[in-house]
């Protein structure tokens, strides 16, 4: 591409090493701020400039948040002695938008992928076990990680470091998605769903 | 979705309303801009700071510029005499991508769209007649609008206001595609084609 200008041309390149974002996109968008008013432009760089300085971790769960407890933490009405695993926080908003979950979470910062180069002491798991040990008193470990080799890699890993403690160890249910045809699933999934079938009376009060 | 925290959701918001651009996408980018250091957030958000207050609009042909006169403009082995009008920067681009033309530019900021509110006046129109008046001698208008409505409208337009001139109005060949089969063709390209066929010796040497 034929950039006129160097200013737009370091403007575009910033824009293009986003992930997904190519070079007539970022262009795109770099012409569109143009178009904007001086402080429409200043809104969007000083919200991104915020997003890296003020936002923190959750000292308790490693979510996002704006304080030093997230909103789930601080919260007393939910049951801090269920502790939901995920990879990153957007599982925690995506199980957060089922309304279905009381408990709280642990935010693992990734999954163990051996080709990644991403091994247990890249993730928070030193942290989730001295969470076990330490009061409150956890009852029940969810695991709610992809459902991938390196997902399932994981979760036994986290198996075999907590089997020996007091405290139960589930994993979300794996099966037939609601909504979806029998002939059109997957071997696996169909075969799996089969064998971990459930009483039919229990699928009649979904509880967390 | 639910955005554990209002830093976050701010910036998502400023993200998502770039356009293309979801909120799922907005968070996706947002998400791996907190993963990069401080110094590469940091360089992102000079960039479009920088793209808003430095970037200037070169004062003859009000293509993008770093300096008061674009690179086109400033350049004396390209021929002043021949001006090619189109409706945005990123027209420039592709036609300097070309390297076609060895002429300068005119760049209107858009078309005359009575529908999107846009009309004449909001283009720079008065700007081009002053151009044609004043030195250096203008010879040929190119112009290189869209085939649509709006940039025959403004292609018109700007034949009523010049016709009276000594200059030389062109607009770009319309007509197949290089690389197109005939049938597939629409019909008033085709027709168009066959009505403004061009002598063939004439395709054998293109010259600007």
């Amino acid at each position: 591409m034929n950039i006129p200008s160097k200013i737009l041309e370091n403007a575009v390149d910033q824009i293009a090493s986003l992930p997904g974002i190519g070079k007539k996109t970022a262009l795109r968008l770099s012409l569109s701020l143009l178009k904007r008013s001086n402080s429409e432009v200043s809104d969007f760089v000083h919200a991104i400039d915020e997003l890296k300085k003020s936002i923190q971790l959750c000292d308790t769960c490693y979510n996002l948040s704006d304080e030093k407890k997230c909103k789930v933490c601080s919260n007393s009405s939910r049951d801090h002695g269920l502790v939901c695993v995920v990879e990153d926080i957007r599982d925690v908003m995506a199980i957060e938008s089922t309304s279905q979950f009381k408990g709280v979470y642990h935010v693992l910062g990734g999954i163990i992928s051996p080709l990644d180069g991403i091994g247990p002491n890249d993730l928070r798991i030193t942290e989730l076990l001295s969470r076990v040990n330490n009061a409150p008193k956890i009852k029940e470990l969810i695991l709610a990680l992809s459902t991938t080799m390196e997902g399932d890699t994981t979760a036994f890993y986290l198996y075999r470091k907590l089997q020996d403690q007091e405290i139960e160890i589930s994993t979300i249910a794996r099966g037939v998605s609601i909504g979806d045809e029998l002939e059109y699933i997957d071997e696996i999934t169909l075969g799996r769903s089969i064998l971990q079938r459930t009483p039919y009376q229990n699928t009649l009060h979904k509880q967390s």
